[in-house]
């Protein structure tokens, strides 16, 4: 695999010129390209540039628009529906977070479900934002759907993931942003592509039996729950999936199950939808609706310390605290710049050609 | 295995004379029966009269304070945290829920975190407090550590559940009530007691190896999180274990990782706490926050069913509803009794004795 680095400032910018090309307003293109830079630069490179020619294939089909009306529908102080329009989620999603936001300044908490909105990046973007406010910050999306859920063979639900995000005080934010399937699909792709075998545990074939051929995926299987079977709990990644699925979508009246509209654009969305595009949910709440926030960064410390410290199984391994690596990733990628595999390259060059913009250098 | 089978009633009031016996005043004994009760009659046999013995020896010890001072030490709007002053769980839990419950009426949504508590039974029983209401219903705790996160060869966490409940409109509540933990507990126990093999992924032995040996845990052994290895998401059972440890203790001055006191009575607590007691955290949102409940309750409705009619891998089977089997249990047991298993109701008796009041019939 050969890779080509680019510095943050010219994927930043080549990102701008595909969504302004797309049509979309000067501020949008900015924040969408700021979502996307920000899954690079952590090292979650399955949810970055990699997935802009995606976006603009739906756009092309008209299933994302890119000048949306992006609004709250329904709301009380803490509480709200957002209808994103269509919009790209990268957008929309920002925007009912800092809803989400300005009502935890005034009262403490918000909460924001999301329908009619499209593929929102990282849910760790979003939750962070609450994180520069001195604040918990709660992201869920669901997802095309691709896991069978205990028992079930048929892919029900997306992988569908959940993210908490808490601010430290030394320390770099604590982050837990998770898909609740076994295993990611980007995971799965990787595999796909060096066909090599898979863990048991992470997909079922057609016939609902567990397999190690990352191809299965494709030819009719399912990805399965975290857990995996029912023995270590699948149930229990059954259920969060089912969580994020109902916040999300039988909340704020989007697709649910296996509704939610296909991530591609070769696949059709369902004739008979039961709510409108993908959705989301999100939270903020005030750490000083709690205690004083000085004091809850003093004991997260405490907290990242001690696991930090733990007695591991091997010697010079460590705990990892949910977070770090992708912060050490961004620190690192902000000075040295962003690799990007040959692949995906050529991929945004041509998808430049075919938009008459200037390509990547 | 013999079981003998009470009334709930009979049950509920032998509950309460233990609970007015250690002092509690009148209408918090009726309150902690109800809880352990609920459990009982759900079908959740570890959490219910079977643990009343656990919660005299904590009292006797004056761990658990019979007639505490309950109240809000801080709050805004929509948030508040709440000491529980040493009471029983399952006394302060349902108080931190009515005022979860209380904001959210008048404004969408209420969070309360919990610290100086004691264990809160099942967390169904907290969350369910919000559906009667319309209300989405929130409820986790904190627990004595017996987990070890990814990596580490000692117990930094609980078996931490998350309970997220939902209101449905012809069908019972959607109750998603899970311990973060490869496998609860309970679960264990029942192998113990049986001296039979577990499956590999829920226990790690004194040195961090996987093992089918179900006393390997009081050999110095840990639970596994949710995931059970790396390679299978382990890092993500013990992200959730995280949140719900920060979420209950970190944000309410609680005890936290390593440092909660043990629900047993002959381990004493750690002569140097980082907080108060053990946490809990609620939340309380309005569905018609959102959307109209009776849409949100229509669309939760054709989600059941969409799930219950899915394709499954064997005939006969059915994909399970989160909290459906529990229902079941509840209304059979409601009118055919509850089965209790001998050697708790021989425990039960004796501690009658020991306190000087009735026995079970």
């Amino acid at each position: 695999m050969i890779f080509h680095t680019f510095t943050e400032q010219n994927l930043r910018q080549f990102t701008e010129r595909v969504f302004l090309k797309m049509g979309c307003p000067a501020a949008d293109a900015q924040l969408a390209a700021d979502v996307l830079l920000k899954s690079d630069l952590r090292g979650i490179d399955s949810h970055g540039v990699a997935r802009l020619s995606g976006y603009v294939r739906l756009w092309e089909k008209e299933r994302i628009n890119a000048t949306p009306n992006v609004r709250v529908v329904h709301e009380t102080p803490t509480t709200a529906t957002v209808d994103g329009d269509a919009g790209l989620g990268l957008v929309v999603a920002p925007f009912a977070m800092k809803v989400a936001i300005e009502k935890a300044k005034v009262y403490g908490s918000g909460w924001v479900s999301v329908k009619n909105s499209n593929h929102f990046g990282i849910a760790g973007y979003h939750a962070l934002m609450a994180v520069e406010q001195d604040m918990i910050g709660v992201s869920m999306t669901n997802a095309s759907p691709l896991v069978a859920p205990t028992y079930a063979n048929e892919r029900l639900l997306g992988t569908n993931p959940m993210c908490y995000a808490f601010p430290a005080g030394k320390y770099p934010p604590v982050v837990v942003d998770m898909a609740t399937a076994a295993a990611a699909n980007g995971k799965l792709e990787i595999a796909q592509r060096a066909n090599l075998p898979i863990p048991e545990g992470w997909v079922q074939d057609k016939d609902g039996n567990t397999s190690t051929n990352p191809h299965q995926l494709k030819d009719g299987g399912s990805l399965l729950p975290l857990g995996s079977d029912k023995d270590h709990g699948s149930h229990k990644g059954y259920g969060l999936s089912a969580t994020v699925d109902i916040l999300s979508a039988v909340l704020s009246g989007a697709n649910y199950g296996p509704w939610v509209p296909p991530f591609v654009a070769f696949l059709e969305p369902s004739a008979n939808p039961v709510g409108q595009g993908i959705g989301h949910f999100f939270g903020a709440m005030r750490i000083d609706g709690f205690r004083p926030a000085a004091d809850f960064k003093d004991h997260l410390d405490n907290w990242i310390e001690r696991f930090q410290s733990a007695k591991t199984i091997k010697e010079g391994q460590k705990v990892v605290i949910p977070g770090e690596p992708e912060y050490a990733f961004e620190q690192e990628r902000r000075v040295q710049g962003i690799p990007i595999i040959d692949v995906v390259v050529n991929d945004l060059n041509e998808l430049a050609e075919k938009l008459g913009i200037e390509g990547l250098a």
